[in-house]
């Protein structure tokens, strides 16, 4: 999974049924080490994380774990990150 | 999920069967936040997007949700953007 | 999806009782924007693919979709292109 | 898989339920040949590792067999690497 | 699937149940074209490869149909490699 932070959101009238009812919101990918951000996606949020928030975003068919087996999402966002400890 | 942009077409006659009567459009994939296009591939149409259009593209195992789990498709358009909103 | 074309092939007699009889052709993936190559991998033909031709692969879990369910594949051609059409 | 080394982790109060009781690492990928550190990512400690210490990763669904395939979880470590033993 | 040369082995005495008694072997993934070698990572021998030997690495679900579908595995060496033939 990697850690990111929310800078925006995407609205789709015309979408698969599946993915009605779901929000679509932009996540900023970040490189922790250097503090910088890379590139930026669209996940489905479950967990009720708002923008700019530092969530946790899972990839692949596991994210469909989190947003429903029948939907066609590939990034879910599945944790907002309360504190990130790095110790080299 | 990843924001692009269609730019193009692709027409087989030769295809594994699971492909006849699918629309194979070529999307671009955009980098939001520099507004700079990155790779293009193809991507199986689900929603009925059109050529200029912005749509949202699902790859992996779960593009076949969106097409067809007996389809060999790694790509599809599930969403046509009506607004993409950045707050940084 | 991605475009790609034929560069030639590998031979492999040991190998897992899935890959039996599969053709293993090189496939050169195509920057079709810029013209260019880019990386090359090795995918089971599906459609009878020859040298040089254009043909477009799936990866991943939709690869055996093409190539058998219990075949240890993650690219398969899937389609030998007619036409590319690019409207930017 | 790739190799990694555990240098951190992150803490979330607000995430899938299927990550409840689930010790989220933070692993720097370790380029072997060149010793040097790429990427770092979050994944799910499913053998005991502590800070420092050299790990084995798996990604994607694979991931799931080892954290619980009704987890949304995409990136585990499976091994603690005793020794690494490059001949070339 | 890609092209890559085994290069060296890793031992973990802890581990996923599902990795026991399976050969870890480091990979070295080779650009065939400029003959150069990339990134290496770690792959389950299902084939008998040994150290210097040319390989056909699978990645993702599809590397768990040759090492066991309840194996935490994502890549697996599937062939040993005979021959390569590119004709551009």
């Amino acid at each position: 999974m990697y850690i990111g932070r929310v800078i925006g959101n995407v609205v789709a009238t015309t979408k698969d049924s599946s993915l009605k009812g779901k929000k679509m919101l932009i996540v900023e990918k970040l490189n922790i080490q250097s503090n910088t951000a890379e590139t930026s996606e669209v996940a489905i949020d479950t967990v009720g994380a708002g923008n700019g928030e530092y969530v946790l975003v899972t990839k692949g068919s596991s994210a469909r774990v989190s947003s429903g087996m029948d939907s066609a999402v590939d990034a879910a966002i599945v944790a907002i990150i309360d504190s990130i400890e790095i110790e080299k």
